[in-house]
């Protein structure tokens, strides 16, 4: 009998073998038996209940005294999902959604996560948080088989918005990622955000997009593949990824996520910061009919941020964040600004904005009529 | 008999109508019926006469008084187009060039546009503009069927370079955006432009760039499908555009359309103000043996610029700006980095530079001769 | 008989001739009988032994004097290099490696180059300076057929990281770079680095790192294809780049290249700066577990450099640099963060780092262990 271990070290030694010999040094934790001792006993702690994105877990925008140790807990779950209408991926997850949770935190924090592997899923798993230092971003000292889990604790010392990811070790680190792995953290300034004069700023309202390339291999007939777990369809992956392009570019982990009645809300008058994260991919967020007033298109909040753009760039391996005021109402379009991935492949979504048109900033002067009438 | 338009939807209806129907409700326009009056009728107007790229229409680069309402009037034009020796296009444009005119204003003015659908086209469009603010930047409130026109105001808040493109809805927005529907509109603030210390800096000539990429189908043979209008092309165009891999990716509609006889001109001691628009695909542009002086990538003149750039980056769905005083004489090929997309995709235009060589900058100390001679 | 040259020309002729044509004007060389004198005969020269990457010879960091004119001699080298353990390509490149060698030269002087094309060679090359001002950035003044060598001298008016390339014409530009013609030029300010805030900045290391997009053709079961000479592989590589997806990324040549007994090498508390190459297609440098302090993206340094970074982008045709002070021991891996090209393609080094742990920056709270056990 071949277990499912078995299986899933078969299939990777045929396709990726070699480089991940080379890769293996990296993947050991690093010497510990010296190491310098934290002093963390005597900070206050404080736990935070993680919520599914759009949305973000009560935070506090300025830190209300002085450093903590902000407790987490997170179940990696491994389930399919539907990720348009005539595609499934055999998702791997963390807390159950793609993006997994975003996790608040203030620069000099100290961020302490419980990470959980459930004995019901298949396969090891581990989280690299590109807000920590060393060991890989934690990815060395989290590696949790099923039926496991770990706590892991670092210190949040640069303020901004940084992904995280699982990264178990050679191809099994894109594929974990591409199939679903990756969230974000917000490392907030202790006294809040401050626009490009170094004025404070406030948000209204937080939307959390987390845009996932999915790579879903087709049959002779062209029909997307199902397949009834994920080492299943781990050879046919790779060599669509192998490829570069993906089947799917969604937000919030399927087409549609972010529409229709799932839609984000706001209100003219109010700012919302936008978090994009995308853990492989580059990507260019745009809101049609607005712009980002102020933009750290990288993310780091040590950086003043830019100015009026139409289109931010989002590198692959990284977040975000954008804070706009709502002008006027009406549907707003987000959406990754290579038109295809957006419309196509999947990577829109709305804002219903409601509030009162003002019509010096735009007005249809004349309705469309017959051509030639004026 | 099957009309025109049927043709179209059915097309469309086969290919997108899932995603149609979830993005149609930004298509609406907004609820107006309560807005804010706009208050334009006691200022000024002139009406500019729109020229095609890479020349822009006569403006002044510090405003001359207070705001104005700036008119124009773009007609729509479906035409087939020749990209290269061996392809054509049944392009869709503004004002029959592919990028679409570029509109100048300046900050605080208004931009009032005409925008004319023809009876002799075939399809519905619109303008979405990036400088705007709401319904889809003008995009809900524009949509004008063959044999209409519309007029859209709209007020000109933040200074710098901004795409317009048709985005008629669905799987429309990119077709019509490759198809050739897009162009850049320059918004200067009142007092002109400022270097990276905020002295004043003026361009002596401006170079208006727009980036295509074209996604052309080919038969069994390999040679570029050539079709009897736009909607018989739709859905192989459609298959080739899904792969995110276009056939051509060009400067001004066509291969060669900035190259020889079409070259730009500019003389030692000038500097030259280089638009790149690019409506829906990542770009990095550069000037062989020149560089950019001053480099507002993302294109927002609230921004200081960047300076001494080799090589600068067009998010896809955005316009740059780049001032560069030309040094040496010479002929400049000015390209799209990614060299296989200049050379052998057609994302190159030549500057053909007069004046006097400079041996204290470049010398040429020993001509090529014998191996082994010195 | 049908000649090595002939061969090309035949190749070249057959896959590219209308745009060899049409780009012809910009590869003759400027008029220069009216030139500019230049004064360098008064300067003090010093001559520089290169050295391979991800290695750069011995330099100032801050100038020790006046300008000077600094001597680099290269030759040339066309040979096959495997770059993958089933993969080989005929390689070309600037002093045997891949990418050639970084030359380190201070603002204001002058960089004087000995360029050599063995007679052992096939092909015509030359060599194009972004740093450089006219001519194609020396391109059109360097044009080299085997069995020949020029000297060319630029003024370093720029300070910053530059990519060098080769660049013959037509579609030898990007065949002979993704062949491995391509490396970096480093111009320090005279007074060496400034952080954020103006203050003076020290690297303790250097890390010179290359990235190179491969395109090897396969043959019908699915191997890569090995050619004798590098004309026999010339229009099957242009048919896998005309498609734009290479078939491997690898820094400094080849999988593995940097990892293993050939990783990068580092203390805690040292500072490395990292300069990263492309000079053909994006790329996205990631630590994994550590970050850019001081990031200088778009590698100019008259930039004040961005802090923070977890993931920096490399537009293609340019270099950039990050200075990173490591705090912990251990193994670092840095990608390419799209995973697939790090993991998959090739895109991935080591940076081993001695020293002591520090818990306070991270700590395993608790090692894996089971499920539910607290």
């Amino acid at each position: 009998m071949i277990t499912r271990r078995a299986a899933l070290l078969g299939a990777v030694g045929a396709a990726a073998a070699p480089i991940l010999a080379s890769a293996a040094k990296a993947e050991s934790a690093p010497d510990m038996t010296a190491a310098v001792a934290s002093d963390v006993a005597h900070l206050p702690r404080i736990k935070r209940e993680l919520v599914a994105p759009p949305f973000v877990h009560e935070h506090e925008q300025v830190a209300p005294g002085g450093p903590r140790v902000v407790e987490f807990t997170m179940d990696i779950v491994e389930q399919e999902m539907q990720i348009a209408d005539d595609a499934w991926v055999q998702a791997m997850t963390f807390d159950g959604s793609v993006p997994g949770p975003m996790m608040v935190v203030h620069e000099g924090d100290y961020l302490e996560l419980t990470l959980r592997n459930p004995p019901t899923n298949m396969l090891e798993h581990n989280i690299d948080f590109h807000a920590a230092t060393g060991a890989l971003g934690g990815g060395a000292l989290t590696k949790v088989m099923p039926g496991e889990q770990t706590i892991l604790r670092f210190k949040a010392t640069r303020p901004g918005v940084f992904v995280y990811h699982c990264a178990p070790g050679g191809s099994m680190i894109p594929w974990h990622v591409v199939s679903g792995m990756s969230g974000a953290v917000m490392i907030l300034p202790r006294d809040g955000l401050k626009d490009h004069d170094g004025i404070p700023v406030r948000y209204d309202r937080l939307a959390y997009i987390g845009e996932n390339d999915f790579y879903v291999p087709k049959d002779e007939t062209g029909a997307y593949r199902r397949y009834p777990d994920a080492v299943s369809g781990y050879a046919d992956m790779m060599d669509v990824m192998n490829g570069l392009i993906p089947t799917h570019v969604v937000f919030n982990g399927a087409v549609g996520s972010l529409t229709g009645d799932r839609a984000l809300k706001a209100n003219v008058g109010e700012k919302v910061l936008i978090i994009h994260a995308q853990a492989n991919r580059d990507s260019r967020p745009h809101l049609i009919g607005g712009h980002g007033d102020l933009v750290w298109e990288a993310g780091k909040f040590n950086n003043a941020p830019a100015r009026d753009f139409e289109t931010w760039f989002i590198r692959g391996g990284s977040a975000g964040a954008a804070l706009y005021e709502f002008l006027q109402p009406g549907v707003y379009t987000y959406v990754n600004h290579n038109l295809i991935e957006a419309v196509n492949l999947g990577a829109t979504a709305h804002f219903v904005v409601e509030g009162t048109w003002n019509n010096d900033l735009m007005e249809q002067v004349q309705a469309p009529t017959a051509y030639g009438a004026f």
